[in-house]
């Protein structure tokens, strides 16, 4: 096995839980199943391998478990409630990988580890937050939360009023060495699940959480980058990245080079909420240093390396 | 740094919360910084650490939520809440460790890594359900609740029904070659949060969970056993393991042979639910061919090793 053969795999959220479909954990352990054809493919051809996951329903749901039983057990933090979601489906997904791999007979360790993700305390974004979270409130709702719980709220399509937190770019995961000291041995880590718990560092050089979440794309891409890994893989439940998408002239993007990549985007062909932050964590990837990202669905992880359907992004 | 200065240190639940003070977020983090003298004592005189953790108070929040929320969040089985757990309270200990081993200018990384304990699947604890887990119903819900959802219910004292789970004896961690790479290097492993999840292994060699708890001090014993751990501490409210606890003629114990603390035992000096399985861990690390096991307060752990105060268990 090439020792430099290294991959970061970043499941999207609907790797775990179907958009219609009931979100029962007998289905979520189904399809975290299913969307492990990629990883347990490129196992097979010898990369070492980090895999990162979402966690937008599952995160969704504890904040909705806790505010709905305020007064009755304690009122946890958004990093806790994502360190939680790190647990648990991590746990979901060792297990899944784990069986998988002895069914395949791949004789490849699996570990999940916490993540916390540094950000820059000064980052602009702290200041701006714009990431939805949570559930949908009346706007009187909206306005006493505001008032009694310090959330920033916006409205949110036609259904009310969300809270928004900040999304800040991650800088490093302080778990870094962890995850290349077990990498370099092939044990295949799970880590940075819902983007990593975002945490900054104080002026006397302590960490402290912030209400915020980090995109998992982009802390995929520096964990990549941490770890020597010259290939990410965005697994997603489209098969490509397209231009003019859901447009006539809808066009599928086969290998394009990261400069081509970063004309498309700031000509507005990815919607900010999906496709956006998946090509903005390539293109920063791929400036870093790395060899190529893949974005495609979870099944096809291998031949979209090999060129055989999906999206490569690679250097000029 | 002796390579085989190794150590288990399993923080009783009341690190984190502590009973009669209000369970909040801020008082979990503030009793865990406090919980850490003992780590801090044991990092400085040059020991490898694996640092468990109770969930009690944290685990019985999480299923409060997931009933109180049946119909609108999926119920999540007791093994995901347990990895939970193990996700957001490794990452409140983590952080916590991290920032008091940078004050004292300790230089050692710390990592949690989310622990499946095996059981063996005729453990004929499975078949016996006797922990106390959740909200306490009344004797009609309980019935109620037994035919609708399988949970098997004994009546809690004067308060009224509880839902029991097993609490099998774990036969070992599925991370502890993780766990052991990572302390070989000096790094600090929060491990088997809660006990870990409990999981057996299925007929074609399967992993899979079951709806169990796995008691933390055993959990302990057995990862300790795993890396090569000389000591195994367990740090709780009492300063000493007592005879008659209580009672006019309590006597607290020093230094105990293993022998001396089987026989005690066998005489009914250790109440089930609280001191007894500690003892029993205790026993069980020693005849594995541990050295020393101390029971001690979080702040005791280095006096109590040199047997300045504390209970040591040793070989006879």
């Amino acid at each position: 096995m090439a020792a430099a053969k290294r991959a970061v795999v970043a499941l999207g959220g609907n790797a775990i839980s179907l958009p219609g479909q009931e979100d029962t954990i007998a289905n979520q352990f189904a399809n975290t199943r299913r969307s492990l054809d990629g990883i347990i493919d490129l196992a097979r051809d010898g990369f070492q391998l980090v895999v990162s996951h979402g966690n937008g329903p599952q995160v969704g749901n504890a904040l909705l478990r806790v505010e709905e039983t305020r007064g009755k057990a304690p009122v946890l933090p958004l990093g806790v409630l994502v360190a939680d979601t790190e647990g648990g489906m991590g746990y979901m997904i060792e297990q899944s990988l784990m069986n998988r791999l002895r069914e395949e007979r791949l004789d490849r360790s699996v570990a999940t580890v916490i993540t916390q993700m540094l950000v820059d305390r000064n980052d602009p974004a702290i200041a701006d937050p714009s990431k939805f979270v949570g559930q949908w409130y009346s706007a009187d709702d909206a306005k006493l939360y505001s008032e009694t719980r310090g959330w920033q709220m916006k409205e949110d399509g036609k259904r009310g009023w969300r809270r928004v937190v900040p999304s800040p770019i991650p800088v490093r995961a302080i778990a870094a060495d962890t995850i290349r000291t077990l990498v370099e041995r092939d044990t295949i880590v799970i880590a940075a699940g819902g983007g990593g718990v975002p945490v900054f560092e104080t002026e006397d050089g302590k960490l402290e959480g912030l209400d915020a979440v980090i995109d998992k794309d982009h802390a995929s891409a520096v964990i990549g980058q941490e770890i020597g890994a010259t290939v990410l893989c965005i697994l997603t439940s489209v098969e490509s990245v397209c231009l003019n998408f859901g447009e006539p002239n809808e066009q599928q993007l086969g290998t394009v080079t990261v400069n081509e990549m970063k004309a498309y985007l700031d000509a507005g062909h990815f919607p900010k909420g999906s496709m956006g932050p998946k090509v903005r964590a390539a293109i920063s990837f791929i400036e870093q240093g790395g060899e190529m990202v893949v974005v495609t669905s979870f099944t096809m992880a291998r031949d979209a390396i090999k060129g055989a359907g999906g999206t490569r992004i690679v250097p000029d």
